[in-house]
C-alpha cells in the first residue's frame, strides 16, 4: 500500500448548525489514526488545519514521540507518528504527493451520510490500490463533515459505513480504522 | 446482532513490564466504543473494572449523555451510551447475560499477538452470530493485553488484526471498530 495516503481535514467542515467552520484538532485523532495508518501500510497521514496554533500542536505531538528517548519505546508510538505530516490545506497535501510521486493523487472523499453522488465501492478501490501505482488520497472530515463543495472537488466518494439500523455516528477514529481494514486489511 | 455483546476489560491485564495490573479507564474508550457498538447493533457494551472510583467515572460519563438535556442532542451520543453497562468483573458480566438471555454466552477472547491457541476465524464467528441465537461475548483487553490465564478461560480466540508488515499497535478503539465491522458490517 505504498500508494495509499490519508488526510484528516479540519476545514472547510460543517458544524452542527450547518455553518462552515474550522474544527479543533483532537490529540487522540493524531495518535489513533497514525497507529491505524501505520498498521495498514499507509504511506503518509496528513493532519490538515489552517490554524497555525493547531498545526504547532500536531507537530509537537509528533515530535514528543519521534524524538529523544520516547522514540525508543516498546509501544512503537514513534514509528506510528513518524508518518504524520501537518499541512495547512488540501492543495498543500496534493502538492506534497505530486512532488513525492511525480503525479497527482486520485482524490477520494468519505461521508457518514448517504448522498446522491456516484459512489466508488470499497472493493473497487481496494483492487485499484493493488493493481495501480497511482497515488490515492482518502480524505476524512471532522465535526459534522466536509462541505458539499469539497466533496464535489474529489474524484470519487466512498459509501458511508452502514452498520445495523439507522445509527451511524462513528468517531472519525473508528471510521478511519474500518475503512483502512476494508481497503488494505489481510483477509 | 441482538446476540452480540462486547466487554472492555481493565483487569487482569499485563503492563509493559509483563506484570498483572488493573489499567486506568479512558473516557474516549467509553465514548468511541459505545458509538461503534451502537452502529453495529451490539446488544450491550460492558466497561469492566474492579476499581469503584473508575466504575463511578464510567457511570457518570454515561449519565451525562443519557440524562437531562444532553440526551436530546442531534449527535445521538445518548443513544450510544445507553448501551453501556459498568461491571466489576467478568463473572458479573456473564451473570448479567445469563439473566437476560437464559443461557451463558460463548466467550471469545481477542489479542494483538499471535498465540498458539486454536483460533476461531472472523468469518466463522460472523456465520455463528447470524445462524444461532446463542449470546456471544467478545472481550477486549487494555494496557498490554489480557493475561494468558484469562484468554485460556475463554471458549475461543480471534486472530490478531494483521495489517501490512509487522506493526500492529492499534488502539483498542480502532481494534474494536475493525472487529465489529468484520463480524457485523454490511458488505
Amino acid at each position: 500500500m505504498g500508494n495509499l495516503y490519508i488526510g484528516l481535514l479540519h476545514f472547510p467542515m460543517r458544524n452542527r448548525r450547518g455553518a462552515v467552520v474550522a474544527t479543533a484538532m483532537t490529540s487522540v485523532d493524531v495518535h489513533d489514526i497514525a497507529r491505524s495508518a501505520r498498521t495498514y501500510g499507509v504511506a503518509r497521514y496528513f493532519v490538515v488545519t489552517p490554524l497555525p496554533t493547531q498545526q504547532e500542536i500536531a507537530w509537537r505531538i509528533r515530535g514528543f514521540w519521534t524524538e529523544g528517548e520516547r522514540a525508543m519505546e516498546a509501544s512503537r508510538r514513534g514509528d506510528a507518528l513518524e508518518i504524520v505530516t501537518v499541512a495547512s490545506d488540501l492543495e498543500q497535501v496534493v502538492e506534497w504527493i505530486r512532488e513525492a510521486e511525480g503525479e497527482e493523487p486520485f482524490l477520494v472523499a468519505t461521508s457518514a451520510q448517504h448522498r446522491g453522488e456516484p459512489l466508488l465501492g470499497y472493493e473497487d478501490l481496494r483492487k485499484r490500490l493493488q493493481s495501480e501505482t497511482e497515488p490515492v488520497l482518502v480524505l476524512f472530515g471532522t465535526g459534522w463533515g466536509m462541505t458539499e463543495e469539497l466533496i464535489e472537488t474529489c474524484d470519487a466518494l466512498l459509501p458511508p459505513i452502514d452498520g445495523v439500523g439507522d445509527f451511524n455516528h462513528l468517531s472519525v477514529r473508528a471510521a478511519v480504522a474500518i475503512i483502512l481494514d476494508r481497503l488494505a486489511g489481510t483477509r
